[in-house]
């Protein structure tokens, strides 16, 4: 027999063992060339899932109702009739809250387990190291001498993300809940400072312990820890996306939201590159633009609008006009008649 | 005499005339070898001058009172001891709500106007027109077919955005205040459709004009256009930031103002990257990834924290509890004693 944990009610706000239902179902065949049949062994519990039980849009399907629960899963091959997959193969699986799963071949991925111990696979070397990996080295960008702050500090993400940010040479800020994850982020994982998001004074203890601010916010957490960083981001710093764990169990309820809260949800279903420039910032393209815009506009290829006050005593009538919408294309006041 | 515009007093607020304040001042000399006294005709006003009345940090410092307003300015050279700018010569400058001023001379760009009408230096050849071109080719970087939406569409930035977009081989969609200004966004620079933010059913309007979403928004609005484009926002959208107009008057004020808004004012001010991603937009890297992290793990050198929890029956509550922060690590459920 299949003991499965299924979906059972959604919940509204933080869920309790109520939506869940442990069935007892038949123990899966697999009969077809492209499925192999999978025993568990080590299932992965992540954050995301709470999203998943919530029936809404995001970066993929809702569990339905009666439903196995997803999840990652370190497991063997039992029956598969495939060469590459033999009975006993270790592999990373989508297996699910659940004893045995019939998987495509081609979700699954291999493993060793003599030499790296299988728990690492669902960590780690998982889709929660991949994803501090990908997001810090391919979006965050540390340099060496830079602060890096990360929520969940202990977690598979966050602590992975302080490594590797220590090796690329970055000052790691860890922010986690209670002492005692703080100090295992110190001593474990080598943070160079860990803050309790419980504590009172929060804010200022973070901004004490980004003294020269924070380049890169890897962001997991959203809501107030994000409230508390934004004063502290340095010009010219990187916000990799990965999750608002705060926000899951607020997902479709409408209390304690705010416009930011809702945005950065929409920043990471849709992997949004929101980013902010000045012209200056482009100072080294100013030749590129002269020489692809200049002739357009000398040769009329690129029109252009303008809207020319006379008089410098007209300037601040003119201005004021502008932040109201009176003008239609560029505002220019003529001082003289020269030329 | 050199007529000025200084700043008398700081708004609250839309700025009115009592701001400014017009005084004849000496005109001034130059004795200096690296500048140049140069005579001011055309003024540009731009909407970012809001913003530096306000004695807030921003990318640029605050207009101080007394002082005269800042602005870029075609100018001519009346007086120079630099044999590369003589007298006479057309110059692109930063000389302020004035007559005449003193600049340095390697802040003063020389302009040919013999192809090129002068006025275009201020707007689709200056800071204007290279902010369109930076964002939207460098940030927004729109393919063909995808479609750009952007605000102030027959301003210097809108209307170049527009242009280029559409020589991008995009789809260009305009917002701008007012019928007459719609139709010059389609008739003049070529929008495939333009949207008046002032009507009432304004973000329905812009649904329909955008059937298959929005890849790229130019913002320089903020407030409730962006309110409305970001439901339409595709997957992997790029939003390039380079002003929120209607934002300016409201700084210093703390009325009418959202945690996103106050957001987007950091984003653009510190020009930040906010990027959201999910850990499969990156398996393009996970070779990369198995091959730097493996052996790390394997060697010890990257540490790893597990809460592991016995049989598949306390999956229910360890997720609870994950995201009430109970555990400290990679939070896994052991359904086995496997292996």
């Amino acid at each position: 027999m299949n003991r499965q944990w299924q979906l059972h009610k959604r919940p509204v706000g933080e869920p309790s063992v109520e939506n869940f239902k442990l069935v007892l179902a038949e123990t899966p065949v697999n009969t077809d060339q492209n499925s192999v049949l999978i025993r568990n062994h080590l299932l992965s519990l992540d954050p995301y899932m709470r999203w998943r039980m919530d029936d809404v849009k995001s970066y993929a399907p809702a569990v339905e109702l009666g439903e196995v629960m997803v999840g990652a899963t370190v497991s063997q091959v039992v029956k598969s009739e495939v060469a590459e997959l033999q009975e006993g193969d270790f592999v990373l699986a989508q297996g699910g809250w659940q004893d045995y799963a019939v998987v495509n071949r081609h979700s699954v991925r291999k493993i060793n387990v003599d030499r790296i111990q299988p728990e690492a696979y669902l960590g780690v070397l998982g889709s929660p190291g991949f994803t501090a990996y990908a997001g810090l080295m391919k979006i965050g960008k540390p340099r060496p001498g830079e602060t890096v702050v990360v929520g969940a500090a202990t977690g598979p993400v966050g602590s992975m993300v302080g490594q590797l940010a220590c090796r690329a040479g970055a000052r790691a800020v860890a922010i986690a809940g209670g002492p005692e994850k703080c100090q295992i982020a110190l001593s474990t994982f080598g943070f160079s400072a860990a803050i309790d998001h419980r504590a009172p004074d929060f804010a200022n203890q973070l901004a004490a312990a980004c003294p020269e601010g924070i380049d890169v916010y890897f962001e997991n957490i959203g809501g107030q820890v994000l409230d508390a960083v934004i004063p502290l981001l340095n010009d010219f710093a990187r916000i990799p996306v990965c999750g608002v764990i705060s926000q899951y169990s607020g997902f479709g309820n409408a209390e304690d939201e705010t416009s930011l809260n809702r945005f950065m949800r929409d920043v990471l279903v849709k992997r949004l590159n929101v980013k902010g420039f000045i012209v200056t910032d482009f100072a080294g393209i100013r030749n590129e633009f002269d020489a692809i815009v200049g002739p357009l506009v000398a040769s009329g290829e690129i029109k252009r609008l303008d809207d020319v006050v006379e008089g410098l005593e007209s300037a601040p009538e003119a201005f004021i006009g502008l932040l109201q919408g009176k003008n239609r294309g560029k505002l220019i006041v003529k001082l003289d008649n020269f030329g």
